[in-house]
């Protein structure tokens, strides 16, 4: 087994892994910065890696349409192409194809698309997206499947459930058949499944059982945070965790809030995604310990204090909030780059405070006291 | 004196020199990057300091009008509020004013204007742009000047000549009035005098004459390259250069081509900026030993050397062409810092081979070495 359960947190479900991938060990729980094309937006990987980024996430239907197969094999593979020397995790951009409503259409054997570069029409397969995701050489890779947007009825999710399913079923015979192994690297890659079910418990029940008699090596829990009521989604991740077997690593796609991550790991959550602080960081908006802040705010323009007066990261330690407010006011692309690192470090250092809190058995303490401040009034 | 001039070459007029500031001490030749708006475009202080850049440029214009002289005040000073502690000159705004056809009316006092973000009306004299200088700190001030366009005639030449003399004496005896020395930091400020006279031979000469009769810690020569053709500027430069006292810095304004760099060092200049570095990097167009070249164009897509084999910046240490051209096309934020991150360091590591050629008294050979490569075509 590649995944190694640790230790579960006394009062709760929250868990401490390690997960073993050719490009290193990842401490769960563990959240993946989001570089979609290749590249964290604003960020050099060089800075990924110095804020403590363990894995970082790809996307395959991106990296296939730009810059595509040809040059990642050429570069030898997509730690090569970006000088990432970490794991790298591809979604395999199910999510992105099925947000395209009327420019897509799903078929049994896959799903027809246009691109969103240039209108050109395009038709990938289960097999083809893990073949895509094989020359990205990624070190766990994500199944092609339906994402439900919110809400769905009761048939058509039962039926998207039985398509992801069988989807499922061929990507795992497409791995095998490449023996497991990137057709660029020759390194090992790991397949999830994911479990879906749109917001049925009874669908949700039926996906994750079915999801996990195949085998796989981690399991993911997708079509959340596409639009529903917060409570609804924790209901369904309160159905679906206790089905998922405890020695594989769980992975929330999509998800990594600060206030989220301390819910769902509570919750038995291993792996996060989001791209919010990224872009949040470059609408202004930053993370601090005591709330969220929108830099742009006029409050801020003679405000010479770091972004948050208890923060370690590159822009903490070196500029105020006065100059990122002007950065932001004249359009000065340092300004991106410097919230984006901040709110990434935010996040990481959060996860790293959160595994100490599991690891000293006083998470309902350790959230409570992060709650208390950061859900202050920001400004 | 602050400036002590080393050595002048054997074959050429180059000279090596070094110019003493309250920030530190700049070796020149040298070439200044631009952070008109308090950020050397894409890149944080921390990079430029890196990159060995000794001294950078700010613009009173563009930081009177945002942030403002109360926020800078705040900060304790320009090098604080960007957290640059090298030297900083500051240009007065003068080029940008007039550069807004129809949008400024000039008197014998000053210039009316409107903000170019806001479209709010300003008026700006000599006295106070010296005041903004003393409020940002720089190390170096230059006076507000009017800087004409490219074909100006004679007459009008002439009364720009006299207005600009005229100024200067008032920035002069301002900048006395403020015992030389910044009301914000209380540290030592220098302030350069500007040639102006449009190319006109008689008038140059002119401007030079009175210009060096006043009592100035450099002298700076403006009203280049502002559309004329190349061997006219040089004209003038061999006619006002003579006229430069040889025991102060000469300051060639907005000038800083690879090229335009050898070219004028020959001359006898030692102090040069340059926005093209940054703008060109981030339209796609890089510096390289061997020519420039645009990133973006298709043979780049699978090129995976790096933008130049013999630079050793971070973006040639770390990434490929192939990568650049990649993010260029994918519109990542990331590609423009890398290319600005290597075109700076290329123009601060060839300002550094210029003044390793005038020590060695090979700069015809060097200048040749240099341009036989620079000057293929590019792609």
């Amino acid at each position: 087994m590649s995944f190694r359960l640790i230790k579960t947190e006394k009062n709760t479900k929250a868990r401490l892994g390690e997960l073993t991938t050719p490009h290193g060990v990842v401490q769960t729980p563990v959240f993946m910065p989001v570089g979609t094309q290749a590249s964290v937006k604003a960020l050099s990987s060089e800075e990924v890696v110095e804020m403590g980024a363990e894995i970082i996430l790809g996307n395959a239907y991106h990296l296939y349409l730009r810059p595509g197969e040809e040059i990642i094999t050429k570069a030898g593979g997509l730690h090569k192409f970006m000088n990432w020397s970490g794991p790298i995790l591809t979604d395999s951009g199910g999510y992105q194809i099925f947000s395209m409503n009327g420019l897509r259409k799903i078929t049994r054997e896959g799903v027809k698309f246009q691109s969103h570069i240039d209108g050109s029409s395009h038709f990938l397969t289960p097999e083809r997206v893990i073949g895509i995701q094989s020359t990205l050489g990624s070190d766990i890779m994500m199944p092609l499947d339906e994402c439900l947007s919110y809400p769905t009825d009761h048939v058509l999710a039962k039926e998207s459930l039985d398509l992801t399913i069988d989807w499922l079923q061929r990507s795992i015979a497409e791995h095998a058949r490449l023996n497991r192994i990137s057709q660029v690297t020759g390194l090992k890659q790991m397949l999830f499944g994911i479990v879906q079910g749109s917001f049925y418990q009874d669908l949700r029940q039926e996906s994750a059982e079915r999801t996990c008699a195949l085998e796989l090596d981690g399991l993911a829990i997708g079509g959340v945070s596409v639009g529903e009521p917060k409570d609804l989604a924790a209901d369904i991740l309160d159905v679906t965790l206790p089905l998922l077997p405890p020695d594989k690593p769980r992975y929330l796609m999509g998800i990594g809030l600060p206030e989220d991550l301390w819910d769902y790991v509570e919750k038995g959550v291993d792996m996060f995604d989001c791209v919010v602080p990224t872009r949040n960081a470059r609408n202004g908006q930053v993370f601090t310990s005591t709330g969220k802040r929108v830099i742009t705010h006029a409050c801020y323009k003679d405000d010479f204090s770091p972004l948050d007066e208890n923060c370690g990261c590159f822009t903490c330690r070196n500029y105020t909030r006065a100059y990122l407010h002007h950065l932001f006011r004249a359009q000065e692309l340092l300004g991106l780059r410097l919230n984006s690192l901040h709110n990434v470090h935010f996040v990481l250092n959060l996860i790293n405070n959160i595994r100490q809190a599991i690891a000293e058995d006083r998470y309902p303490q350790a959230k409570a006291e992060f709650m208390a401040k950061y859900l202050q009034d920001g400004v």
